[in-house]
């Protein structure tokens, strides 16, 4: 039987908030720093390795979160989740994206279905459909091959797909995986959809939409909008969509799709790309083959995950010292800052997993917590970063934790030799560089000049962003996120956050408002 | 005489900590709520509105703006910068950005030139290049025109103009002012530079070297990366490149390029879009009509921000009210929220122009801080945002305030009619009902479909984002960025933070690394 428990509520927690604050800037220094990069360090999946040396911890500190882990009982969590308790309890619903990719655990049998098994034949679905569409076995109406394909979908099911289509187009192009260009559609805003539908040849283009409700209202106006460009064009558009959605939504067995493939209420939209709202996309963007290179590294990194050795389990070591950072040093922010320019939108989509999780102020029995929960998550690329916001994270007046990530080689291979290195090299130099600024700072006669370091910071490190790369770093997050809603005691997968600004849209646009919102109304023209 | 003093030095200060915060749930309800969004309200340039009535003031606080205003001497110091002080006190520079397309008081004379000359006639330059350009006159060595511009550079020569080039660009096709498509290589990552390359068409490509001071890392690699990739092709770089840069770089009279054009070290690099710097690429882009439009909305927004009155200046009163949460309220972040899919990249522009000028921990005369300085800023345009991060917003356990930007007409002009309301209208109207949802929050039974609301937000309202609203809006944020900085002390216009990196980078690809840092290093390979 689980306990269910607040953070504060938890002995060890208390014994952590005696424990002494490191002080970087002694224990990264000369042999010592040396001798932590070495340490603190755990293998991941698909030749990662996670490294927190420039964290703020010491032997003390890591037996403290060893033992909140177990106190938490964190990979017993892990595990009713995995073989299919209702672990989001707001919605009733098993929590089940960790199948989508692998099985840790049980069959999963929900309603007499192993969902393992439907989650594969979905995949299989859509692996089918891509090859026959490669293939010319599918094509428009004039028997012409599709070139192009657009994900219509906002929140999950744009943010994470469109963050793994950008981390894998120059690595496809590279190594003759390239299939089609993939474009995306999410903002109601109707500049969006023109945008993209200015930009493609709509006669040789798939359509994927993608609603789990089949309800998502900018989701279907965009539906709207692509079909009366369709049309316009003289096409008919069921010739060019398919749906992604559950098998109870009115788009399910609607003769407008090609085909639809099927997701369910256990995954969640911020934890679906690795099931067909990923799948469908990337598996026409690269081909099945590389979706299912994805999933092997989600699923390898899954398995660390439900280690119940801290030491050795990269997500749960994360997750803790991110609690730590968060409750004891009392850290407001984290920054996600990927040396990989093929990662642009990689923050973005962790920004939604980890602020749509837990950021929350009730405890999963919708009891009101008495401590800070999600951080704020933000990011862009390095090097880019460091000209820009990085003078903030060095001379600001608050510390925020910086997750780091990097890569060996590069993805295109393309590259030159200037004053005697790479443009890989440089890149590489500057996030190491990076870690070691942030945590000795540097002293300056000039206080202008002065950096106090003491500022925290860990890395991922890979040898080159390839899909089973993307998919053990994809769930590392994913399963850190999850591990701090665990100690949180948060429900991580439900969001009724964003509930209310849809129920007050809709009276604006049925003009049923007073008061302020008339006022507001009223100036934007509506 | 000027006075620069900290913040926790002035009296208005002090009573503003003696002021009672504001209930929104209580002031912005029922009639009252309505007659606030009337009041608190403040004419912009363009044709846009300030409104502040969702943020947690009333008439006892905002007569402490007012107060600290005239305190901090926001107006006279204003009027030094543009007067031509030395407000960079670190550097010894003037600070000219507001120059390069107005002039608000009496003539700027340094080392015998006439400065707003000088910008006006680089204006001029660009002007008449980018028409040669366009009509022809100016090829590449077959004498076929030039389609498409590439601008390389990093930081402020980069996020800038890339943001405004994506907010104009969809306008400038609808209105048939669309010349010549752009792109951006920033990251010294090679994978940037290989997938904007592979993605273009060299031999009709101009590429727009900018670097001030001639000698930046990132730009001088991914230069020379370019420059590979033309004589590859059978080119000569000679003619594809023109420079952006100050007359005292390296560049500044090289044989390399087709043409250069100067700014000068009274340009910081985040507020440079209104030089040459966003110049020089939008010009092409868009001609230089365009251009001009875009600096008049800006010269017309900094005349509103000399206006000494706070309830008059749009800037300043954001500016004061941001300092009212951040040091009074104890709120650490801000998050820009634009309902406009064109302004996908100008949260992340305004992250530098914000976090890098604003985050500092010392005064302008090298004296610690006892208070908090910038807030760490962070955003994605609405609606997206909605389905994203909004829930840690909405029922986070910190309270983050908002920056709303709405435009009543979208730019491309095409829409569709779904349900009764169009694209537009429910882009409108969500933004509308956000507000109030943040503002007034919600009561339920059960606490996790709660939302506490009193979340503060403001809102700026225009009819169309088109050049001179873009302009316009630019010119707010930078204002409101400088009054900030001078509310705060501090000097907002050197960057001292980003150095250290850059020098213990060298080191490591000089190999002359110990400790921590050699490991980390070798981690990566370098």
């Amino acid at each position: 039987m689980i306990n269910w428990k607040n953070l504060d509520s938890l002995d060890s927690y208390k014994e952590l908030q005696n424990t002494k604050e490191v002080n970087l800037k002694e224990v990264m220094a000369g042999e010592n720093g040396a001798k932590r990069v070495k340490d603190y360090s755990i293998k991941m999946a698909a030749g990662l390795t996670f490294n927190y040396a420039a964290k703020k911890v010491d032997a003390e500190i890591l037996s403290g979160l060893d033992k909140l882990a177990k106190e938490a009982e964190l990979a017993d969590k892990f595990k009713a989740l995995y073989e299919g308790e209702v672990i989001n309890t707001g919605e009733k619903r098993l929590v089940l994206h960790q199948l989508t990719r692998g099985q840790l655990g049980a069959d999963v049998i929900k309603d007499g279905v192993n969902k393992r098994e439907f989650y594969v034949n979905e995949q299989n679905k859509i692996a089918e459909f891509a090859k026959k569409v490669h293939q010319g076995e599918i094509t428009n109406a004039k028997g012409e091959k599709f070139t192009q394909v657009v994900q219509i979908g906002i929140g999950g099911s744009d943010l994470g797909p469109r963050a793994m289509y950008l981390a894998l187009e120059n690595w496809a192009k590279q190594t003759g995986n390239f299939k089609m260009e993939a474009k995306f559609i999410s903002n109601v805003d109707p500049d969006d959809a023109a945008s993209v539908l200015n930009s493609i040849d709509v006669a040789h283009s798939i359509f994927i939409l993608v609603s789990k409700s089949g309800t998502t209202l900018e989701t279907l106006t965009n539906e709207s909008f692509v079909k009366e460009a369709l049309v316009k064009a003289g096409l008919n558009p069921s010739n060019h969509m398919v749906a992604v959605t559950s098998e109870t939504s009115p788009l399910a067995k609607s003769p407008d799709y090609l085909a639809a493939f099927f997701m369910d209420d256990y995954i969640g939209g911020r934890f679906s790309s690795t099931s067909g709202v990923g799948g469908a996309v990337l598996s026409l963007a690269f081909g099945p083959e590389v979706f299912a290179d994805f999933l092997e590294g989600a699923a390898e990194e899954d398995k660390l995950a439900a280690n119940a050795n801290i030491y050795e389990n990269p997500a749960m070591m994360d997750a803790l010292i991110g609690v730590y950072e968060r409750n004891i040093l009392d850290y407001d922010c984290t920054a996600v800052l990927p040396y990989s320019q093929a990662l642009s939108r990689f923050p973005a989509h962790l920004q939604q997993a980890d602020m749509e999780s837990n950021g929350k102020s009730v405890n999963r029995f919708g009891e009101p917590v008495n401590y800070k929960t999600g951080p704020v998550i933000f990011g862009e690329p390095g090097t880019n970063g460091q000209h820009s916001f990085y003078q903030l994270l060095h001379q600001g007046t608050d510390i925020i934790p910086l997750q780091f990530v990097g890569f060996k080689n590069s993805q295109a291979g393309w590259d030159v030799d200037i004053q005697g290195s790479t443009s890989q090299q440089k890149l590489c130099a500057n996030v190491a560089a990076q870690i070691i600024a942030f945590a000795l700072g540097k002293d300056d006669e000039n206080n202008n000049k002065k950096f106090e370091g003491n500022r925290p910071s860990s890395i991922i490190i890979g040898e080159k962003l390839d899909p089973k790369a993307l998919g053990a770093l994809l769930s590392h997050f994913e399963n850190k996120i999850m591990f701090q809603g665990f100690t949180w005691n948060v429900n991580s997968f439900d969001q009724e956050g964003v509930q209310l600004g849809k129920v007050l849209a809709k009276k604006v646009l049925a003009h049923e408002t007073e008061g302020a919102l008339k006022e507001f109304s009223d100036l934007l023209n509506i």
